[in-house]
């Protein structure tokens, strides 16, 4: 781990669009996982990113939303996962999940856990912002 | 509840307007209450998005900054609120308040509750991004 | 303290780049710190933004990443600190940050916290994107 940042997935950028101010960023984490990532076109060039670069998408894990079916949301991330592990604190729990190849970490409130029924082996969706990924190299 | 999200908001599209890669959208929740969300004219058109749909606004209680005060800020959401409830963790504190016809949940440091001398029955103003709002349909 | 926010950095408008929707602003906290924001063209406008204008810069503790190394990413705000600090809670902990003349708090994870080996007097690196820093006037 390099940053504070819990969840750190190493890909493969496969497609970048850019407009005036922001590019939009695809990278591949997994065969079946893409990840979308807006970013400033200053950071894209900082970067000098371009299809097959490889990159560190950072996503903390209290950006990530958990879903118990597939949301049609505004969430460009909206991806199924497996629930390997719930660890409950006093307020929030982390939820530890499986995409495929990779492990996401999401801390959501228990209350969360409660109304959900979140628990070990669920099939669930997890969903996060776009502008919520960093890319770093 | 659908998402671990601790507020889902559902209202009505009352006015968008469109960038070149960004759109605004406009959200009335409760008569007097509108919220703000940014998303991408991709996730508008694939939720298509239009004035008078039906949406759910996602907001996790994480993002909700709450102010004695009404400050003239970048934030596009900053609306009046009555504090329902204080429920006190060990570092954290769970805030309900209540917009108009709708139910809020901030989550601030048990310092800022302090500090602000945030109470049940308190009239304050909670802000929030218009990037920090998911739509759902 | 005038939000829940942990992080008020007062400072001045030191430069402003407008695209078609979106604005990024350069605030000055310190004599070599400097922090960008993106915000609205909306917001930029309503706030009657210019060079020299004094600002806050309102950032919430829990949208801060702690790194040991300068990374290479998308995040604009990336700033040497010094840790004057770290208090532990039950599954987070606050980290109080030197940025020269300012103080800012990061929360992070107690995994993190023991993963990256962060103890006081400590010299890392803050990462926050410029689409978390909310201005106010």
């Amino acid at each position: 781990m390099k940053t504070s940042a819990r969840n750190e997935l190493n890909g493969v950028v496969t497609g970048i669009k850019s407009g005036g101010v922001m590019s939009e960023v695809m990278v591949q984490v997994s065969p079946n996982v893409t990840i979308v990532s807006t970013i400033t076109n200053d950071s894209k060039e900082s970067l000098a990113l371009k299809e097959g670069s490889g990159v560190l998408a950072l996503i903390k894990a209290s950006m990530v939303i958990l879903s118990k079916q597939k949301l049609a949301s505004s969430a460009r991330n909206n991806i199924e996962a497996k629930v390997l592990d719930v660890i409950k604190g006093a307020v929030n729990s982390e939820v530890k999940l499986q995409l495929e190849q990779k492990i996401l970490y999401s801390v959501v409130t228990n209350e969360a856990i409660d109304d959900l029924e979140i628990k070990k082996n669920d099939s669930l969706y997890v969903m996060f912002k776009a502008s919520s990924v960093i890319l770093a190299v």
